[in-house]
Parts: C-alpha cells; structure tokens; sequence
C-alpha cells in the first residue's frame, strides 16, 4: 500500500541500494499484488511503457527519462546507442505527447556533456527533475482544481462533493497526486467532503483496478461503477463534476484521454454538468488543432479486451470472456472536442478549452 | 450452437420428454457452455428470471408465462397459489414492463377456467401463444428495420453497412430472431453486406458473451468492442446505424434500456448517426411519459461488476477484478429520451420516437 505520508510516495524512483537500478510499481498487478519491479536496462524501460507496467502520460514520460539514463550508463559514452534507445522508445506508445517531450530533454543532455561519466550524471539529473518538476505540476493543478471543488462545497450544505472520474489520471500515473485527483487529494486534505465516482474503464480497469486502489490508500470516500454509469447519475443530479486526465490536448483544446472519455463529456454537457480537464502542460501539443483529424489513436492487443485480469480462488487468475475467434477491436483512445469541456486545469491556472484559454496561460507558445 | 435453420431456432420450449418441464438455455453459461436447463416449478421460473438465466423483456415475459403454467400444474384449481406464483414472477425483475404484461394476460385464464384440468390447458394454450405471436413480433420488426439497413446499404457502393448494437436485443432476448437483431439477420439472409459492432455491455457482458455467440452461429461478421469505444467510432465514420433493444417504452417515445445505451444515443445524435430502438409493442408503456422521472430503475447485486465470468485454463472461471471492500454501485438501465431517438421500429412498422409517432401506428391507445 501506499506509504502513510502522501508527501513520501512516488511511482519510480532510483533504487536506495543500486543506482543502475530504477525502480516502479508493477501496476499491472493492482490492486492485488503491490510489487516492486527494477529497470536495469533502458531495454527493461521500453517493455515497462508497452507491456503498461507503469502507464499515463507524466509516468511514462519520466520512464523514458530514467531509462535514457540507465542507457547512458550502459553506452560508456556511445551517442549512437543512446540514440537508439531514444527512438524505440519514442515507438514504445504512439499517443503520449509528454514521452517525446522527456526523451527531446534528456537527449539535449548530449550535446552538454564532455565525456561519459558527465553523460551519466547530466542524464541522471535530468530525470530527477523532469520527476521534481513533475510533482510540482501535480502541486499546481491541486491547488487550482480546488478551487472548483471548494466553490461547489460552498453550495452542497455539507453534503459531498460527487466528482466523476474515468480511467486513471492519478498519482500512479504521474509522479505523486496525480493531475485529475489532485484536487480530490487537496479537498480531502482541506476537509472537504467528497466522494468519486470511479468509472471502470475497460479494457484495462484502470479505474477499478488503479483509481479505486490509491483511493482507498488515501480514504478518499469512492463508489466504483462501470463506464456505461455515468450518464444515467448525471441525469439524477449524483454527480457535481466531471474531472479526467489527458494524454494530449491540442493547441486549440481538443483532449484525448482514454476511450470512453468523449462518452462522458457528452452526458456531462447534455446535463449541464462542469467537464474539466486535469494535465500538465507538457502533454499540449501545441503543434496540433483539430484532435480528431490530427490526433492518431493507438490500436492496441485484442487480448486486453477478451482477458480480465483478477483474482480467483485467492490466486492471480486471467479469464478470457469471449468466445475463441471472436474478432476484437481495441482503440486505446478517444477525443473530446474542446467545445464538450467546461475548462482545462493546468499547473498555472485554470482556462477556457481554447487556443485564446491556453495561450493566456502560456503566452510564450503564442508565436506561429 | 443454434441450430442450422433459424426458422427452428427457440429461446423457450415445453420439453418434448415432459409436458410438466419447461425448458430454456442457461443463458449465464455462455458463451462457453452451451446448457439447457429445466423448469419443473414456478420458483423455477422466478430463479431463472432473477437470476437471469433468461433475460431480454420478451424472454421474461414468455418465462414467467410459462411459469404460470407450472404454477397450474401444481396447484390443482387452487387460484390463490398461482396468484402467489405472478405475484413472485412479478418481483422477480422490476424493469421489464412486459413480465406484467405477460403475467396479467395469463392471469385472465383464471377467469375463464371452470376446473384445474381446463386452466392447466389454457395457460398452456397462452403460452404458447405469447411465444408464437413474439415470434411474429420479431419477424415485423425485422421486415421494417429492413428496409432502413437496405437504404444505407444502397447507399454504401458495396461496403459493409456498420450497424452498432449495445447488450444483447437478439434471438437470446426473445423467443426467435430478436428485436434489434430481427433486421441485421434478415438483411444477411438478404444477401446485403452488413458488419455488427457489439458493445461488450458491462457489467454482465451480453455483448461479448450472448449477441457475439449468436452473431457467430448465425454467420453475421461483427467485431467485438469495449462500451467506451462506440463513440471513437462514430467519430470517424465508422458507424451507420445503431440499433438497440428497449426494456420499456413510454408513450412519448423514453427508452428505458440496458445501462449505457444514453451514452451511445448521444454520440450518435453528436455525429449525426441514426439511432433506432427496435421494440414489441408490448413494451410500450402508455401509462408513462417522462422515462427520466417516472420509470424506476433496477440497481442489481454489486457482485455483478466485481466478479467477470470467463474460462481460465479450459475451465469456467469467476474472477474478483476489484480489491475487496470496494464499494460498487450497479444501476441495470438508464433512460435515453426520446429527443435523441432517430426513429422506433415496432412490429406494425417505424415511427418518431414521439406519442404523437406511436399513435400514428397504434391509434387504438389514443384514448386517455
């Protein structure tokens, strides 16, 4: 489980006993097993982000951060090798815009280093502060999202605060607090009743099996429903607020997140209900406009659909609920035009899901 | 499997060993064991409809009507006993409009019978009949939902027509060929290239587990996709036309049907995709209006979400995806309103999802 003190966590970290070793959380094992997995190899890294031993947008990219540095360990100084290890694993998830950010930072750390042994150390410090950066950014979107959470409290008469959310934009989807749950964690901490619906979200259960897990670490009041739930609470007036991550979020506020996210934002905009958006300005894509012309949508194994993963028997246990032969087919991600989001949550602030929202954020992108 | 002819093919049958069994397949064993299981008594029958080893609104109806005859059977004259037996049948499914409908048309035998002998044979004679007409049912609502696939189809240059689905509205559902299944198999008998998107439809899986297993026995190609996904689909084109079943009806055109079917209307309705609602008659409720406020909705053991029911290792195998103690919520339909309902297809032929389109085909409800 997690540790007590929140302040504490992360989900990788150099090893305390070896420092060519990186260590994450296997969260393909949640919320059953809590297992610790080393990276001893930048190899070991590109498995973790396909095989989605660790998954979501900051925890990816600070994964191929850290496995950029055991490459720089491993390449005695060899460009061309480190090279190679930055392009498997810009391949290793086609849809996260912060990976390709990590990978292009440390990267520049080539050019700054005279000889391998500076290599190792700029590589390493590298990702130590794309994750202390990272934690800041999670810090930031807390402190803003509560805002909203506050506001909404202030007219609920003491009852809870009903904020849904799908799939996993939480802290073991970034470094600590996550972006979507932030706020949730800060309310919390604040005093703030509030309870989370927590979408399911299939094919992988992120919801089930990662959100309602660090939850309940947390004891975060929360309610799991499955992804086809929310509409009909929405109709019913249970719930005050709608907050998802994102994996990229283009320049003119279009969101992709994972699939069934866009599903949401419909329901929540057909009942008047607030959709925000929780990221971390490192997933804009501010060379992209239009998400859904431009954004490419991973296709992923069929498998993830047909086997559920779970327990039986007290044992580790993998069904597969189809039938043999049945076709399946598995996007990984869907967009949310920016017209379906009430506002983006980013660490400066909170704006319209806009090109002229975004840019009064982050004037410096306003070139080009 | 189903049989090779469909024409053959039953939900429901007296066994012809045993006029006092009636028998049904297990519907829960699917799509891995194919079962037929015996009902030698109401409670039987009250099991199999709560337990859902049937499901689907006609299935229920001609279930508990069936029922009602083991009920006659066994309760030699005594009227008090088969009114326990509707009362049970009743309380078995809160939803399905036509379990009353079935229940109180069998229930009229009583008035007409002078002996036990004669009310056994009566509540035969209408339950056989509730399957027969459902069959005719089935087979309206295919020829009309028909000529909807065929103008698509006109229109398509000999592509596939892409009809997504949501639960199982199949020949599962009712007594033969299904409702919102009726067309897709008529237009394939047709010879018209059709492609059935399934909606995996959790929590209990009819998609995966029932109308992909009938699709399959039928020869209709179809994929296989998580319930998030259909609006990522609808987005890029790759969706013609949905069709879905309904629970209940009211008479301004709400459809109360399985959870998740709203999310799919209002992608459907965001892309400019028509979505149809194929439906008996006899789930009309013409003394509801507002589906939203006025037809109540079923919340089902949370069991039904933690647990997902597959084979591991060749063996039937339930798995607890969720850690335990966590809380779940398991509301069974949601009410998509009628605004965002292209058009219902009934047996008498297809209508505006409005009272004013379903008087236009049932006149006689015009009274009150």
């Amino acid at each position: 489980m997690l540790p007590k003190n929140p302040e504490d966590f992360r989900t990788i970290w150099l090893s305390p006993d070896d420092d060519a070793v990186v260590q994450i959380i296997d969260q393909r094992l949640l919320p059953h097993e809590y297992r610790i997995h080393n990276l001893k190899s930048w190899q070991d890294g590109v498995v973790a982000i396909a095989d989605m031993y660790v998954r979501g947008a900051p925890l990816i990219g600070a994964t191929a951060a850290w496995s950029l540095y055991l490459a720089a360990l491993a390449a005695d100084g060899n460009q061309s090798e480190i090279r190679s290890a930055a392009k498997a694993l810009l391949e290793s998830r086609p849809t996260a815009v912060n990976l390709r950010w990590a990978v292009e930072r440390v990267l520049k750390c080539l050019d700054s280093a005279s000889n391998a042994d500076e290599l190792r150390r700029l590589t390493r410090q590298e990702a130590e502060r794309i994750c202390d950066e990272d934690v800041e950014i999670s810090r930031g979107i807390g402190d803003h999202g509560l805002t909203l959470i506050a506001a909404i409290a202030a007219k609920k008469n003491d009852e809870p605060v009903n904020v849904l959310t799908h799939c996993n934009a939480g802290s073991l989807a970034t470094i600590n607090w996550g972006t979507a749950t932030a706020p949730i964690y800060f309310a919390h901490q604040k005093g703030i009743k509030i309870h989370v619906w927590v979408d399911e979200t299939r094919p992988r259960n992120q919801g089930s099996q990662l959100t309602a897990w660090e939850l309940a670490a947390n004891n975060v009041p929360h309610t799991l429903i499955v992804d086809n739930a929310g509409g009909h609470l929405m109709q019913h007036g249970m719930v005050d607020l709608v907050i998802t991550g994102t994996d990229r979020t283009t320049r003119c506020g279009d969101v992709a997140n994972k699939i069934g996210t866009y599903l949401k934002a419909l329901a929540a905009h057909d009942n008047a209900i607030p959709f925000y958006v929780a990221l971390p300005s490192t997933t804009i894509d501010w060379n992209s406009r239009d998400g859904i012309a431009e954004i490419p949508i991973e296709e992923r194994d069929p498998d993830e659909v047909s086997n559920v993963y779970g327990i039986a028997n007290g044992k580790a246990t993998v069904v597969r609920t189809t039938a043999p032969n049945t076709a399946v087919s598995n996007y990984a991600f869907d967009v949310t035009p920016a017209r379906l989001v009430t506002g983006l949550i980013t660490e400066r602030g909170i704006c319209d899901a806009s090109e002229g929202g975004l840019l009064s954020l982050f004037p410096e992108m306003q070139t080009a």
